[in-house]
């Protein structure tokens, strides 16, 4: 499918990078379309890159990757966005990042809904490291789990199959505000990662019997 | 040691027994003594019952495993706490379960701290089932993660203890205010076993390479 990503950082490349060797469509979007131009030619054909605008017009689904304060500036340089899917990776990270600037009565995920209303807003991708995505979803020899939440069914089915694709073991977490939940884990691991040393190699799975 | 436990549900049973299968000496405390006096006449040797006074009173630590209504009387009658180990295993769930009361700004365990000032709180076992602490922290195989967080050195290596005792693969999360995120970690898991239809037999696990 044809995949629009808006954000040039770790998560919004190496997305893209795995989505593209699987086969899909993707364009890189960013404020400064000549970076996005320049880190697509790394990415593999199957990747272009420009402006915000142009990713979210090229998308069947456009993946939100940036930074928490410019997820409000990208929505508004991507608008319209009425009727199509978006997948929220972002979370709303304080400035130093320990911890979250909303939470408990919303989520960063709602904020974005209501900023971007007709949007059909999933978050996925928001609790696992870009080291992750890159390792195929293996850690220590065990599959990572990603947790997709949202309301609009058709575009939790899409982030679910793209996160199968990329080797997760992928769970539905419910409702868009489920991410009250979703985000504070994002943040968990972040705590773990950097305040408790254990670096970006890890990630959460979810066991069954 | 000597554990007292506040809370004759699934947690504070399924935990007694399994310390005290281990060589713990346990007390069973509730505001129905005659209550928790049967229940421990259940748990096998080493585990006796009474009030809540009395568990505090014995505990070299103790277990504070009632639902969220229940906290603030139950710390009001164990009381004093000072110096005491508390391990709060509560999450502060709303009646329907479906939601946390508080968050964000703050957590049921910080607030557990403000109630019983000078009582070394950490926050350990609220992210995980009675059916898997069962199951000696093994689900599909593998073991679950018991997350701790709290600012008290020693009362957290004490809960790390008891839980790899029991298990788990332990994880020291950091200081108390890290409930922020253990606490939705936890309504997450509700979500997924009651209103995703998962069920009670699963568990978070922290893998690592």
């Amino acid at each position: 499918m044809r995949i629009g990503i808006i954000g040039t950082g770790r998560m919004g490349s190496g997305l893209g990078r795995r989505w593209a060797e699987r086969g899909h469509e993707v364009f890189l979007g960013s404020r400064d379309p000549e970076r996005a131009r320049e880190l697509a030619g790394t990415m593999g054909r199957g990747v272009r890159g420009g402006g915000i605008r142009e990713a979210a017009a090229f998308g069947e689904a456009v993946l939100l990757a940036t930074p928490w304060a410019g997820v409000r500036p990208s929505l508004e340089a991507a608008a319209p966005l009425d009727g199509k899917i978006v997948i929220d990776c972002t979370n709303p990270l304080s400035a130093d990042y320990f911890s979250l600037e909303v939470g408990h009565t919303t989520s960063g995920a709602e904020e974005i809904a209501r900023w971007a209303p007709g949007a059909r807003v999933v978050k996925a991708f928001n609790t696992v490291y870009a080291d992750v995505i890159g390792s195929s979803a293996v850690v220590g020899g065990e599959a990572a789990t990603l947790f997709c939440c949202g309301d609009d069914v058709e575009a939790k089915r899409v982030a679910l199959t793209l996160g199968e694709e990329l080797g997760f073991d992928v769970i539905d977490a419910g409702p868009l505000r489920n991410a009250r939940y979703l985000e504070p884990l994002a943040e968990l691991c972040v705590q773990l990662a950097f305040a408790q040393g254990m670096g970006t190699r890890m990630a959460l799975r979810l066991v069954r019997s």
